[in-house]
């Protein structure tokens, strides 16, 4: 096998007259009279080959060449002739002529074409997975990803953070997701869990003095298969001792800004804006906005306090809200049609109703508009409406009103094409509640985790005989154009608060104890002031790739069918090794 | 809470005047009349501050400082006294007169003190690993663990490294050790398994055009605990397409050098010797030899072909050896109880006996002497014996030789001293042969792995009619002083070959592609020629960090008694969680 010298992408004019050695794939094969042209490929571009027939045996080999093939050939750069240059390829001036073949593996004709934009399934792209990968737009997506990895270890390194490893068999957790089991071969009957995250591990090495550490720590949560989410997941892991909310968010935007630059060529503004948590639900309906254009959410309850129109009175009547977006110039884009499936929608937040107004000529105009006639004029004041707005009303509880108009919001401006899909929008989400009702379960959690420091002016709430759920917590979410990055939090380091805490989630002591007493005799030997935060690496490669599906950025996903190629697949194991775990499988199907 | 603006152990003479706000912990109190010494810690090292009781409130604050307690202590640094200087410390010219004290958090007493030579137990450190990380010495371990990774990734970014993820849920694998299972909920009653390398989705990267991969890999074996293993454990994984071993080997070495200067300080001298496999055992009695001292083994079956003493006669007649080390200079230091005591512990390698003589004053003594005189002058030459050398023989088949001889030539060497600690002697052993013969399971294995590229003009032994094991391999492992650093191979990229391999290894073409299809149909869509290697980076942290213990260079290491930490310990889970897995446990113990 012969020495590459230079990748097929690299070949240009600088190379005229000089021997090169190339490796790689053929793109395609065009014989023109005595002419072979070859379309060599690798992962950095294509190159043109050109074999003669004075050499009679290369080009009777070179005859036999056939699409995936994979080849060394050495030959000479030459300039292309005027009409043969093409403008489009980074090699388009140049040609090797080449000297001396070397098929190096032969391949049967391949499902699809190597190239971006294939008409094939995904079903047959993740089989083919291999082949997949060759295609430049996957190639790019794995290099951003990588890319960012290695900006963040640069970063961080430089920056005084120590890369520690956390263990992937460690203990299931009572609180998240679903995990997944190892059955203990030590101590049969038993079960590791695999990590959600390394939280309590990073904690402890805090405790121990490491005061700056990060992991890209592999996480596993046993959910089902979404767009955006893999049961496999990569986490920037973050934490740090004696440093304040607003340190830990400074170095974060350090870490987010060299990784804009290196990969996108950005110089991101800093410092990013900050939302309080109530003013992000208040002003874009969500805990995630995304900030690259307007329309916000308008609160209008001073307005119909005392409005004959009952659907909006009662819901203010009844605590709730009534708010709306404004539209711009696009009225006549929405037929009724249009906003009766938004309605539909919307339902699946509670929403019962979506109301609706066109302004046009000076006046409203729409199914509610002649219940409003006496608003009329505060209204379009206060939404300084214009010639061809469209307004959308929801009027009910705070959480219903938020969830409707802000799914509506960035739906609409997406389909209005409101923003630069090229703009990259960072904001913090700060101060959030400490707890949350998790409506399925029906009892309080956790807004982020149960080792979250409250705002030490809320760390009252927790005594007994006051009512925690008013607590809100030194938490933050880095936000971009409108997905959780990631997010993080400062953390309890003192005993007696983690104790508390665990009581307003209705641990018993015993059960804090048996659950997280590690911890807790930990925080009793000098733990740190401490907190950090986690950014989901998965999501970061998808978003700066202009991707929608997170398995354009994972080499090798779980697959949302049965078709799972046998390299993932789960399967049947011996009744020996069973045995040796002490388990059974109940149902041999 | 005060923003920090120096480590303790950063505070030197530079520093006097100026006022620093340090983070830390109280690693002793000390009281002198109306001052307060207190020596304050960080990773970084320990800097004195002093209290005096001008300022009452903060005197009186100081005097509660207990050992590790966490405080933060705003003062100015001044030099100490001419007598009160340390110059055993980077801060021991100056001392900080603090104006400001902030208790951050409290710490009972700790269960050992926070320093390197303590006596207790190891299960003691392990239970409080948290404290033991305060340890100046696990700072040190975590830390050089941590920049091999660095300089891994900076070295093989900079050389064009794609940096790519493999799933950690995959399939279990019919070759190598005992895998974790875990069990699918998608799928009830099969398993997923954690891998033990990422070889066969790198081999499917190469196979898609990702020419040179790396990834630190986590890998599982499910095996018991040993000092140098635990069945969690990181690896350098590389694969590289279009390379040949030496560009394999240049690359590695450029790896290990840049690790050695970055960690070490160290210029490594490149190339690394290659020593043939065949030779390794010969010279070394070991596949992984450790070159830095001598004490080769020498082969004196030409010397005893026709001797007398039937022990050597009989094993050379039976196809064996008869081979010696000298250990020189050092007869004297050998009683026969010690040797006695070699001779025990050797037959766990199938040897049947020790023999030995000394030589003093030109002749031979011991207990074989007077068999051997008539060899006596040509075994003085051959192996050119001086005054007070000992010398070891042993008589039997090949390895049973090799491994005795290779376990007494270390493990002397060690006891004398016959090597620097601090030299780091790197050896490429290559040249492997392709399959050994595993007498635990009685048959044939791969002695790398199922997927390795017999030599060029080995292939035709893989061809029905003749004998496979008689191949040898494109594969080479890196070993330091006597340790198996890492190992790789040039890889099979030929369907034909790998189901040749396979039925060598007595898959049916049944087995073999249910096991192995997926790579297989790989091999025949333009599989490039490919190879790799991995190195283990816990085994390389530990011989960078002078360690004889693997789990000295792991955070969170499993412990090998039943004492685990609650953050590790498996345990039982609840009904409904195996239900959903369709898994039992079998014995409710």
């Amino acid at each position: 096998m012969e020495k590459r010298t230079n990748y097929c992408g690299d070949v240009n004019e600088q190379f005229v007259g000089k021997t090169v050695s190339l490796d790689g794939w053929v793109q395609r094969r065009r014989d023109l009279g005595g002419l072979i042209f070859v379309d060599l490929r690798d992962y950095r571009g294509i190159v043109q080959l050109v074999f003669n027939n004075d050499d009679s045996e290369i080009f009777a080999q070179a005859e036999t060449l056939r699409s995936e093939y994979v080849i060394n050939a050495i030959g000479t750069v030459r300039l292309r002739g005027d009409k043969a240059i093409n403008p489009n390829m980074k090699t388009g001036k140049v040609e090797v002529v080449v000297e001396k073949l070397e098929i190096l593996n032969k391949s049967k004709t391949p499902p699809f074409e190597i190239a971006d934009d294939i008409d094939t399934t995904e079903e047959t792209k993740l089989k083919y997975r291999y082949l997949d990968f060759r295609r430049p737009v996957m190639q790019k997506a794995l290099r951003t990803r990588a890319q960012i990895k290695h900006s963040v270890n640069e970063y961080l390194y430089d920056n005084g953070f120590i890369d520690i490893e956390t263990p992937n068999l460690g203990k299931s957790s009572p609180e998240g997701a679903r995990d997944y089991l190892v059955p203990s071969r030590v101590y049969p009957g038993s079960f590791y869990a695999l990590p959600q995250s390394p939280q309590l591990f990073k904690q402890l090495l805090m405790v121990g003095g490491f005061d700056r550490y990060f992991q890209l720590a592999h996480c596993f949560r046993d959910e089902d298969l979404r767009g955006d989410r893999q049961p496999e997941f990569t986490q920037i892991d973050i934490e740090t001792s004696f440093m304040s909310t607003e340190e830990i968010q400074e170095v974060t935007e350090g870490l987010i800004a060299r990784v804009m630059k290196d990969e996108k060529g950005i110089d991101v503004k800093l410092p990013f804006p900050r939302l309080e948590w109530d003013d992000a639900m208040d002003r874009y309906g969500s805990d995630k906005p995304d900030i690259r254009f307007g329309m916000e959410l308008q609160n209008l309850n001073d307005i119909f306090a005392d409005s004959e129109f009952k659907v909006f009175k009662g819901a203010i009547d009844n605590g709730g809200q009534v708010k709306a977006i404004v539209v711009k110039d696009a009225a006549d884009k929405y037929s009724r049609k249009n906003i009766d499936a938004y309605t539909e929608y919307i339902k699946r937040f509670g929403a019962k109703g979506l109301a609706w107004v066109k302004y046009n000529d000076d006046k409203l105009t729409g199914p509610v508009a002649k219940f409003i006639t006496s608003h009329e004029d505060d209204l379009v004041k206060r939404l300084g409406l214009t010639n061809n707005d469209l307004v959308l009303f929801v009027a009910d509880q705070k959480k219903v009103v938020a969830d409707a108009l802000g799914y509506l919001r960035t739906d609409i401006a997406k389909n209005l094409h409101l923003y630069d899909p090229n703009e990259f929008a960072y904001v913090w989400v700060v101060n959030w509640p400490l707890f949350e009702y998790d409506e399925g379960i029906q009892r309080w959690t956790a807004a982020h985790h149960p080792f979250t420091m409250p705002n030490e002016e809320d760390v009252h709430y927790l005594n007994d005989g006051e009512d925690p759920h008013k607590a809100y917590a030194q938490s933050y979410d880095i936000v971009l154009n409108g997905y959780e990055l990631g997010g993080g939090s400062i953390r309890i380091h003192n005993r007696e608060i983690q104790e508390k805490m665990l009581k307003a989630l209705d641990f018993t002591p015993e059960r804090a104890n048996a659950e997280f007493g590690y911890l807790m005799d930990a925080l009793t030997y000098g733990c740190p002031p401490h907190g950090g935060l986690a950014i989901g690496l998965d999501r970061f490669a998808m978003l700066l790739s202009g991707k929608e599906n997170i398995r354009d950025v994972i080499a090798f996903p779980k697959n949302s069918n049965a078709t799972e190629p046998m390299t993932h697949a789960p399967a049947r194991v011996s009744k020996e090794q069973l045995d040796e775990l002490g388990i059974q499988v109940e149902d041999e199907k």
